[in-house]
């Protein structure tokens, strides 16, 4: 077996708006995603202000211990833009002007009709020692500079400008170097049903760390009741990479394949329920309170749910509930509007009013007031009902608000996922209870 | 004037996920701006992956560097959450069992009714040198230190628990450290209706600057048709910067007064909406086609929305709109669903049907398919009916089907404060359409 080590990379983002938060650093994101799919390994990311002491250490400190370093920010007209000529300090090296930035800067100004300005000029300036990463996209250009053995690249912060350089730019110059770097797969699975402790201890068991070693890695990332599976291979070649993710992929599938709703990280379990009903000819329709609308909003979120959800109900008040969806104002009365009877009968009467083969309903105490000693808050029944199947669950999540109507809707669809699949069982170990 | 130094902070944000991009450090944004109210300056963010050694240096460092430092993630249950074990390592400590966590946890598992399982078990022990933080959102317990003259917070990344602990239990703490940091005032006011180069130039307009100083500054937040306005004042001691601040507040109250829907940044527009909604003791009900329950779904996302919300219908089949909502078939037959008409009597038909005083709706194209040149992807009616007023409006949002569902159901509720305000003129410069 050839040895490798995949390249490893560190992303520096420049830029105050991003320490107080008025900024939320997408850059950083995009880029290692993009880094990642590149094969190259980014191990740290570093946000700092416009600060040309902590700027000269930070990529001081990255260049010695990874391979590549991006920066991102610092590159614009003003005043505080101090990126380049800090970098010029760093490396002891003078500023000089690139006569074919300047020339691409005066016509893209010419072309907007915009005049322009001495600081414009100054743009074109980059430090001696860098190659221009030429940047069509804006005015600030890309800079990439080989120093100590570790590569440098140095973009505008503005995201479509920086995308551009990313794409263009700095992958044309990975791939180049891409023969002594390593492969890296990465392959997502999505589970629903399961908490995350169960899912690692009682379903994927001890044998699971047969499967992990330097090569073969797998993260859990959990999200309101629903758990994204990452698991990474590396390799010298791509496809030893995806074969070695490839074994752990496999006894995942097999030991949680109940769990699984989807194979692609950006699939949510609504387009998963979704392409359940389309493939069974199936229609829907919600029955909601403690939800408010939110089961049906997120089904919506996914394109051509209109061939399934037909519509729904926001039975918020209790006038509502009996009027529009039929439940008995008796039994409101005597078992309370969150109530295993009221439940039932709220998926059945949305389903029947609207002439759908599935109905869902929620009715529960969002809180943060409401709750009773029998009913604290984050009690929720949820209904369900098709031909030949009605039964509601009882559940209890959390103390907040959104939380609870966050949980109930992805509780309501797994549901809805597992009958449709023909699996047996409820998800987070809830009981089916009938009339 | 009293010369003063505010509190330095670094954040280490830790996990493998931040780096690769599947996870957006939104938990970082939310630090900065919240450490930034209580008057502490961030001046380093560390993303890095749960690696026992980075962990390691990157903490050490941090605390050399700052008053504080707050870490957060790798708190989890399984193998690859190593972040307290290494802080153990670190100050070369042992790891106890906290009795308190753990029967909070178990307390925790047994009202969820989910089998509590060793690794749960793991959640309750600390490095013995910390001080708990007593995390009532989940199972992982934060954790305060006060080593080498530095604090140094330990949080899980689950962001809802993350911002529990942060206002629990480490705003309390820096509060008690108050006495020896500078005073940042920091006031939000909270737009919607207006554009940000609109608010900027044509509204605040020139005037604008005088009020901007080394003392003084305003940043304008924009998401979704709204926009948060921070406006900081730095001084000695609470009242000057509460002063500094309350100057430039004044003026933007003065020129922005129609826009204004909100002085608390944690204030939504529905709970503006809201509130005078049951100030006026007046109900509403909601017709959604495009936005599938969005619109309901964000009324009830506010505590007490039953006092007014009484229900919604969500007609996304025309069957629906017709049968529910009485809308009539030749109409959408001839105007199309996506229509002046047929959101007039959508809005009417709510209204009517579930007895309320104001009736809202919204009907387009939401995307990415279904756009024609007539009616682009982005094309919404929002209709609008309470006794004796019956108008739509049309708007052009965007491409994307997730954005046009939040935009229309901002649009929707700033056009129903603004009637519910008597405030003259839509939104947007929307125009009013009626029969």
């Amino acid at each position: 077996m050839q040895n490798f080590s995949p390249m490893k990379a560190q992303i520096i983002s420049i830029g105050n708006e991003l320490l107080i938060g008025d900024t939320i650093n997408t850059n950083a994101s995009w880029m290692g995603e993009f880094l990642n799919d590149l094969g190259v390994e980014v191990v740290r990311i570093h946000t700092i202000s416009d600060d040309k002491d902590l700027i000269k250490s930070t990529i001081s400190l990255s260049m010695k211990e990874s391979d590549l370093v991006i920066t991102t920010g610092g590159l614009g007209p003003t005043h505080d833009d101090i990126t380049k000529t800090t970098i010029a300090e760093l490396f002891g090296v003078e500023m000089i002007k690139d006569e074919m930035v300047e020339d691409h800067i005066r016509e893209l100004f010419k072309s907007r009709n915009i005049p322009f300005s001495r600081s414009n000029v100054w743009q074109a300036y980059v430090p001696e020692n860098c190659e221009i990463l030429f940047n069509r996209a804006g005015t600030a250009p890309g800079m990439w500079f080989h120093e100590n053995g570790c590569y440098l690249a140095v973009l505008p912060g503005v995201p479509y400008e920086m995308k551009y350089l990313m794409k263009k730019g700095v992958a044309e110059k990975l791939r180049a170097l891409s023969d002594s770097i390593g492969y890296i797969h990465t392959q997502y699975l999505k589970v629903a049903g399961i908490g995350e402790s169960t899912l690692s201890d009682e379903v994927l068991g001890d044998e699971l760390k047969d499967f992990l070693n330097d090569h073969v890695s797998l993260a859990f990332l959990p999200s309101f009741g629903q758990i994204k599976l990452r698991v990474t291979g590396k390799g010298a070649s791509k496809e030893e990479a995806q074969q070695r993710a490839g074994s752990l992929i496999g006894y995942i599938k097999e030991k949680a394949g109940d769990f699984l709703f989807a194979e692609d990280k950006d699939k949510p379990l609504a387009e998963a329920v979704g392409d359940l009903l389309r493939m069974q000819n199936k229609t829907i329709a919600t029955a909601e309170s403690c939800t408010g609308g939110l089961i049906a909003s997120t089904i919506t979120d996914i394109a051509g749910s209109s061939d399934y959800l037909l519509g729904g109900i926001v039975s918020y008040s209790n006038e509502v509930k009996i009027k529009e969806l039929g439940v008995s104002a008796a039994d409101i009365e005597s078992y309370g509007a969150v109530s295993k009877s009221v439940a039932l009968q709220m998926a059945k009467g949305v389903a029947e009013k609207l002439g759908t083969d599935i109905g869902l309903s929620a009715t529960g105490v969002a809180g943060p007031g409401g709750g009773t000693d029998e009913k604290p808050v984050g009690t929720v029944w949820i209904g369900f009902y098709s031909h030949g199947q009605h039964f509601a669950v009882r559940a209890l999540f959390s103390k907040d608000r959104l939380v609870n109507k966050e949980r109930t809707t992805v509780t309501a669809l797994e549901i809805t996922r597992r009958i449709l699949s023909g699996i047996d069982g409820l998800p987070y170990s809830l009981k089916k209870e009938t009339i």
